[in-house]
C-alpha cells in the first residue's frame, strides 16, 4: 500500500493551551475562576434525593414533597418514579401526580408508562398526549390497551387524531413509528436569505430543535440535506441547493427500526428524512432518537439469547414469573429429551458408574462453546457484518474453531479422566466425545441463527434452545455411546 | 392522579396533506413526479457489488477494480474490507491501497484497521492520521502496538502531536478518548449578530459540522449550551446568553464512556462539552460518537456473558481459538467441580441409575432460570436502573420468582419423573431438588452481578462462570443427596 493522499500538517504556530475553537477576544484572558457550575450537581441524580422523597411521603409530609419534586428535571422525575417501590409509587401519584410534568412520561419505561396512564381517565391522557411532539405522542399512545386508546383519541383534537392514527397505521417499530412529523424543509430554489428569513419569522411552526434541514420539490420529494452549520456560514444570496450535502439517506416509512439505526450508525448521521411509497417527505428521524433504539435492539438480543421477555424489570412479579416460565418449559422439554438419550445408556452406567460422574462434562462444554460461537453470530447478523458474501466462511470459521480446540480439551480432560479414574480407555472414551462435541457447537451455534435468519425468524428468539438441544443430545450420546462400545 | 397541566389542541385548521413543515410556496402546487432519486439505491449497499470487486480482482482487472472502487464511499469501501476474504483483501490493499480514502480507515473493524495500518510504514500512517479529526486520528492511533506508534507520532507537526499525546493520557474509553478538540465557543457578552459574523468569518478554523455551541466565560468555563436552530432564530440585538437552554452537562475528560452514554441517552442531548479537573473546556462529544459507544457497550455485554472477547468476528482463528480457550478452560475447572460432587454419590447412582438418566435436569435448569435473572440484571446495572435504593428489592423479586417457578417445575418434573420410572419417591425427590434448585438460581443470579458491580468489578466479565458454579453444583448435590437420604 502506497501514497495515502497527502494531507501534511503545516500548522504549527496555533496556541496548544487554548486548544477548543475560541475566538481572540478569550485567549490570553485572566484565569482567576469565576462561577463555576458545580459538575457533580449536574451529572448526578443522586440516589439521595430518592431516599428524601421516600422519607417525605412516609411522614405525609405533602409540602417537602412538593418541594423536592420541583427541584427534579423530567429524567430524574422518570428515574424516582422507576426506583421507588410500588407502594409508594402509587401513593406519589395519587397525592401529588397533578405535579407531573408529560415530560416525565417519555423518559419512563414503556411498561411502567403504560401502566400508570392506564390508570388515568381518557380525558387526563388526552391532555398529556396533546402537549407533546407528534413522535413521542405517537410512542406514548402506541403501547395503551386498544379500547382506552380509542377513548384517549376521541377525546384529541382533529388534526392529532388524524396524524395519531396515520402513525398507528405503520408496522411496529418501523420508522413510521420513529418519526417526527414536524419537519424542516424548503425549496431547492430558495437562496440561503429567504431560507434564514423563513425560519425566523415561523419560528412557532418549526421543531423546537432541529438538526438539519432539508430540500424539497414541489413535489415533496428530497433533493439533499443541509446541515445548520453549514447553513450558519454561507452567503446570504447562495442559492439553498448549493449547500446540500452528498449525505442524504431517505429511509421509507415502513422500515425496520434496527435497519434504521444501522444506516445511522454506519452513515455517521445525523438526521434522516422519512418518505412514503412514492418518496415523499413524511417526517424525520434524528440520531436522538436512535441512540434509544440502538439501546433498546441490543438489550433485547442479550435478553432473547438468555430467555427474557424485554421489558422485564419493571414487569410484576407473577407476569415476570409467567413470562420466563414458558422459555424454562421449554427448556425442560429440552432436557427430558436429552435425559432419554441417557436412559439408552443405563445399563452401561450401571456397569461403569464414572460414566454418570463425568457425563455432564461433555455436554456442558458443549454448550458453552457452542453459545460463545452463537452469540457471535447472532450479533454479527445483527449488525450487518455477517451476510450472504460471508456467511460459509463463518460457518467454517467457527467449526475450524471448535476442532482446534476440541483437541485442546480432548486432550486436558483425556489426561484427566484417565488419571482419576485409572482407566486410559476412559479417558479415551470422554477425549473423543470432546473433540465431536465442540465441532458440533461450532458448526451448529454458527449455522441455526444463520438459518433462523434465512427463514425470517429473529435469530436471538429462539437460537439458544436449538443449540442446546444439539450439545446436550450429542455430547451423551457420543460419550455413552463410545463407552458402550469400547468400555464394557 | 388529577389534572395534569392542560394543553388542549386548538390548532384544527392545518391542511392535512402536507404534514411537514412547509413553506407556503410549495404549498398545493402541481404533484407530478419530478427526478426522484433511486431509494434502493441510496439505501443499500449491495452484496453484488463485493462480487464484482472480487470477480475483477480475480481476473486481474485492475482498471475494473479501481472504477469500481471509485464508486463507493468510504463506508462502503470499509464493508467491502470487512466482509471478502483475507486473501482477497491484502491483494485489494497491495494493488489498490493509495486509492484508499483517510477516512475508510476510520469506518473499519478497529481490529481490521490495526491490523492494515500496522503492515504500512509509519510515514504512510502518519499522513493518514494528520487528514482527521482529532477524535477519528487518536482512536485510529490508540490500538496501535506502542513502538510503532511512537514512530508514527514522530513523523506528525508538533501541534497534532501534542494533541494526541493529550488525548493518550486520558484513561482507555474515557470522555477524553471520545471527544473532538475542534468545539464552538463564544463569550458570554457577545450578541447573536457577533457570533453569527464570527461563525462565518472563522470558516476554516470551525469543524465541519457541529450542532450545539457553548458559551464560556474568559477562564474558559462553561455557561450554557445553545443549539444551533435556536442561534438561527434569533434576533441580531439578541445576548447570546439569553439563547442558552437548560440541558448543559459538562463532562469531565476521565469520565468512563459508557457513562457518558448513559448521561445522553437519559438526557436526550446531541452535545456534551468535555471539561478538565479545574471545570475549563477542553473539548465536545457530539451525539454521532454516542451511537457507537452504546452500540459497543451493549455488545461487548452479550459477548461476554457469552464468554467473548469483543472484536472477536474479525480476528484470526487461531487469535480467537486462543481467547475462548480461556473461557472454556475455566468452564471446565467448574465442570469438574460439579462432577467430583456427582462422584460422592457413585454407590447411590450404583443402585439407582435412574438418577443418573434425572440428574442433568435439575442442574440444566437452574442454569437456564439464573441466566435469566443474570442477564436481566446485568442490564439493568449497565442502564443504572439497578442501583443501591432498589437492589435489595430486585434480589427479592428474583427470588420470589425462582420460588414460584420452582414450585410450578417441581410439579411437572416430580409428575413426570415418578410416571417415567413408576417412582412416587423419585418424584418427590427431583421436584424438591428442582425448587431448591431455582431459588438459588434466582437469588444467585441477582446478588452475584451486584457483587462484583459493588466490588468494581464488570458483572457482565465473570458473573456467568460464578453462577453455574453455583447452579451446577447445588443442583447435583441436592438431587443426588436428597436421593441418598430417601432413597436407598
Amino acid at each position: 500500500m502506497s501514497q495515502p493522499p497527502e494531507h501534511l500538517p503545516d500548522d504549527d504556530d496555533v496556541d496548544y493551551r487554548n486548544r477548543a475553537l475560541v475566538p481572540d477576544d478569550l485567549r490570553e484572558q485572566d484565569d482567576a475562576p469565576t462561577s463555576e457550575p458545580d459538575l457533580e450537581d449536574i451529572v448526578d441524580f443522586h440516589d439521595t434525593d430518592i431516599t428524601a422523597i421516600t422519607a417525605a411521603l412516609d411522614i405525609n409530609n405533602h409540602l417537602m414533597v412538593t418541594r423536592l419534586l420541583a427541584d427534579l428535571s423530567a429524567t430524574d422525575t422518570a428515574e424516582l418514579l422507576e426506583k421507588i417501590d410500588a407502594h409508594d409509587r402509587e401513593q406519589l401519584l395519587r397525592t401529588h401526580g397533578d405535579e407531573i410534568d408529560p415530560d416525565v412520561f417519555i423518559s419512563l419505561q414503556t411498561d411502567l408508562a403504560t401502566s400508570i396512564l392506564e390508570q388515568m381517565s381518557a380525558q387526563q391522557v388526552a391532555s398529556i398526549i396533546a402537549s407533546l411532539d407528534s413522535d413521542d405522542a405517537l410512542s406514548l399512545i402506541a403501547p395503551l390497551n386498544d379500547d382506552f386508546r380509542k377513548d384517549v383519541i376521541r377525546h384529541l383534537s382533529a388534526k392529532t387524531r388524524v396524524a395519531l392514527e396515520e402513525g398507528l397505521s405503520f408496522p411496529e417499530k418501523s420508522a413510521g413509528r420513529l418519526m417526527q412529523r414536524e419537519v424542516v424543509a424548503v425549496p431547492q430554489f430558495w437562496t440561503v436569505g429567504k431560507t434564514l428569513d423563513y425560519l425566523r419569522a415561523a419560528t412557532s411552526e418549526l421543531p423546537e430543535t432541529f438538526l438539519d434541514l432539508f430540500i424539497i420539490t414541489p413535489t415533496h420529494h428530497i433533493v439533499g440535506t443541509i446541515p445548520l452549520s453549514h447553513l450558519l456560514r454561507a452567503g446570504r444570496s447562495d442559492k439553498i441547493e448549493t449547500l446540500a450535502i452528498d449525505d442524504t439517506f431517505p429511509v421509507p416509512a415502513t422500515m425496520d427500526q434496527e435497519e434504521v439505526a444501522l444506516l445511522f450508525k454506519r452513515e455517521g448521521i445525523t438526521s434522516a428524512p422519512v418518505v412514503d411509497d412514492d418518496g415523499r417527505l413524511l417526517g424525520v428521524i434524528t440520531v436522538d432518537d436512535i441512540v434509544t433504539v440502538i439501546a433498546d435492539e441490543a438489550e433485547e438480543d442479550i435478553l432473547k439469547i438468555a430467555g427474557v421477555n424485554d421489558g422485564d424489570f419493571y414487569r410484576s412479579i407473577m407476569g415476570t414469573t409467567r413470562t420466563r416460565f414458558y422459555w424454562l418449559l421449554i427448556n425442560l422439554i429440552t432436557a427430558i429429551l436429552a435425559s432419554y438419550v441417557v436412559s439408552f445408556f443405563e445399563a452401561t452406567i450401571a456397569q461403569v458408574v464414572a460414566l454418570a460422574v463425568l457425563m455432564p462434562i461433555v455436554a456442558g462444554m458443549g454448550g458453552n462453546a457452542g453459545t460463545q460461537t452463537l452469540a457471535v453470530t447472532i450479533r454479527a447478523l445483527a449488525t450487518n457484518e455477517l451476510s450472504s458474501t460471508n456467511m460459509w466462511r463463518s460457518v467454517g470459521r467457527e467449526t475450524a474453531i471448535g476442532i482446534l480446540n476440541g483437541a485442546a480439551f480432548a486432550v486436558i480432560i483425556g489426561l484427566f479422566a484417565g488419571i482419576w479414574f485409572t482407566s486410559p480407555a476412559l479417558g479415551a472414551v470422554i477425549g473423543s466425545a470432546m473433540i465431536i462435541n465442540l465441532i458440533v457447537a461450532g458448526f451448529f451455534g454458527a449455522i441455526i441463527p444463520i438459518a433462523l435468519n434465512r427463514m425470517g425468524f429473529d435469530p436471538a428468539d429462539s437460537a439458544t434452545v436449538f443449540l442446546t438441544t444439539f450439545t446436550d443430545v450429542v455430547g451423551f450420546f457420543a460419550f455413552l455411546g463410545l463407552a458402550a462400545v469400547f468400555l464394557v
